[in-house]
């Protein structure tokens, strides 16, 4: 039986019979207290023995490397590319185990927030006609015959749904854009949290729900997964976020960077940099990495949004920031079919192409107001993460749509490794 | 005011300012023992004089339209074409609020059970390179030049997250199907609640979960949902189903079926009228609307299927039952690399399409199987309803992508209300 039990290769998965005891003295390894005596041992899934990678290897922290480096040690780095195109062996890391658990429970913890403040989940098509929103390239297909896009995002149809008679409604879906964004916080596919709500007097309602929500979630995930926070810090340190919400206008958190020195296009949108050092200011003046940005000007906004009553060069939405990156984009919507129209036109909309959403504003509808959320990028801020593709369990970005980046890179790999043992055998 | 009252128009919303006060009588309506003294009126959103329809039209039950017809009135009655091409409109019946309150509240336990097992809730990609199944026909796309299409189901890439060392997943997601089934329980995309497990030492450990979680959520819409499902039968009548769990082997079905006279194939898949036939059989001999046929020829299920250990023609599987319909497909499945490639081989597949998910199985899996349901078939024949279009909001069929069927449509139903209009004017 040893001789059977050493001949099993890595990750082999066995079935074992035998009878637990107490060794007389601690063993080494994880369980030190007990021993299973065996005395049966089945192999149920035997791995081949060449694994693309080892765990331990793709398990080591930025740490281990330093301490390897110091002590002259060579370790074996695993790429991100090799680890997402093997990613059913990638996700065995105590750390990928550890990030999928807090997606879950956070996701949920969401849920249930918004159940139990009288919101509804719904579920709205991803295949939709014409494009959700003007601008951005969507993924296009041929739906029986007739041209369809992927949904860049519920808003039309979640809206539809306020239209619709119901007051308050949550989504978690996916969400497809098919730019060309090569960055370390897009995707092409990613899950959506989207809210939408009647508003009561003021988009403020909205923003007292983001608050709520995510301090709810945060506490939850720092009361009930310490254990998986903890495996992830080991591969991947971080410091925990500070969430007190606070909020500012967008013209205030423009003067905070002008006070630092940093130049803003007036009225134009924040920058990636700018947002970075924004988040800085902010959590040096009030001790938080969570804060909303509110009253954006009007013309950085989509057609939907509803313009500030009193000053039509802004709008009555939100951002919402943590750790320096925008994470939610949110605000009131206008609700009234002449203004939408207009408003649609003068940003280039063909308005005939979304004629059914126009439509339901004409059967009348209530004050409403919504936002939505990437789930990847809160777990990755709130995790300190350094790339959205570990927040996905099979990320999809514009060069990649298979764990195995391309169909053609297979036969390199085989090439490469005879290539490889051609020179070790050789000389 | 009054007569600004009088002008607002049905549907419209409205902001009122008054004196709450008790009547000396009761008055007329919904809220009998109070009464609003209105001092201020405002319109907040008016709807359109000529809404496509009336609510209290379209929300007329069977049972009305048969007394109606017996005394002679007229109702009007408004079609299931018309009410879903102003989803908008139609969602604010008091069925349909009702009905996606209930696919939320049910989903929502459905996922608490799962959690309370220790199942990991997941997301994966929708957009896949290959098809996700063999046969079916999926919706293509083009992802950035490579050729793509919609998963069909969650089944590979749940499994691969099996393979990545989770114990149990599950996944509540969109699902594409391209196939042209024109029926009163197909859709194109609906919501797949996927379900993937560690099994111990039989795939009725699967079943189990089956039981438990249908039972759970079933007892707990009959506990919490009471005035959803008054209302829905207000305007749909049902009787409750019946939910003790029962199990049958494939071949005990059939031998009811037989005996009873119902013709068919053998080792062959049931009709949709066996199967119904079936649901009556079991319902009379075990006073259960809800079964678990288990042990399918191995011939009729997908390529993943373990067939069974000791009869190769059978397989490791089931079929969940509702009401006699199915509404869910599940098994055990092959974790052998090698007998799952000769299977996919056997069934015709290419399995370079799928290379990354055979790969995944050489690393070693534990035995592992599953199920898919789907959400909109099970909200259907929980509440007895006799269309799956009534519980999807904005449902997707071979020829419905829009809300609006087909924008030609909108100038035919002006151009028919001209002609009406001009007949009712003209005599």
């Amino acid at each position: 039986m040893v001789s059977f039990a050493t001949s099993l290769t890595k990750e082999s998965i066995v079935d074992v019979e035998g009878v637990i005891s107490v060794p007389d003295k601690l063993i080494t390894g994880a369980t030190q207290h007990v021993e299973i005596q065996v005395r049966k041992l089945y192999c149920i899934s035997r791995a081949v023995p060449n694994l693309p990678f080892n765990i331990e290897d793709a398990s080591q922290s930025k740490t281990e490397f330093k301490k390897a480096e110091e002590s002259g040690e060579q370790l074996v780095r695993v790429g991100q590319d090799t680890k997402l195109n093997n990613r059913g062996l990638d996700l065995r890391t105590p750390a990928n185990q550890a990030i999928f658990r807090v997606k879950s429970v956070g996701v949920n913890k969401g849920r249930q927030f918004l159940l139990s403040k009288n919101f509804v989940e719904i579920f709205t098509p991803k295949v939709i006609a014409g494009s959700s929103e003007g601008g951005a390239e969507v993924f296009k297909l041929d739906y029986k015959g007739k041209p369809a896009c992927l949904a860049q995002s519920p808003q039309l149809h979640k809206q539809m749904t306020i239209c619709g008679g119901f007051d308050r409604v949550f989504e978690v879906g996916p969400v497809f854009r098919a730019e060309n964004s090569y960055t370390h916080r897009h995707l092409c596919e990613f899950v959506g949290l989207d809210i939408e709500m009647e508003i009561k007097e003021h988009y403020y309602e909205v923003c007292d729900i983001v608050e709520e929500l995510f301090v709810e979630i945060f506490n939850h995930l720092n009361d009930n997964c310490c254990k998986e926070l903890e495996v992830i810090k080991l591969q991947y340190p971080f410091q925990p976020i500070k969430y007190l919400p606070k909020r500012l206008t967008y013209d205030e958190g423009v003067r905070m960077l002008k006070e630092a020195g940093v130049e803003i296009e007036p009225m134009g949108d924040l920058s990636t940099e700018a947002e970075k050092k924004l988040g800085k200011l902010v959590s040096d003046k009030y001790n938080t990495d969570f804060f909303i940005l509110t009253k954006f000007p009007l013309g950085i906004r989509p057609f939907y949004t509803m313009p500030c009553h009193d000053n039509s060069e802004y709008s009555n939405s939100f951002d919402v920031f943590l750790r320096g990156e925008e994470i939610i984009s949110g605000s009131q919507r206008i609700h009234d079919p002449e203004m939408l129209t207009k408003r649609a036109e003068q940003c280039g909309i063909d308005v005939e192409t979304i004629s059914t959403y126009m439509d339901s504003f004409r059967n009348a509808t209530r004050l409403h107001g919504g936002f939505g959320a990437g789930l990847e990028r809160i777990v990755m801020l709130f995790c300190g993460l350094n790339n959205i593709r570990k927040c996905s369990l099979f990320p999809r970005d514009p060069q990649r749509l298979n764990p195995l980046n391309d169909p053609a890179c297979l036969p390199m790999t085989i090439l490469f490794l005879s290539f490889f043992s051609f020179h070790l055998i050789k000389p």
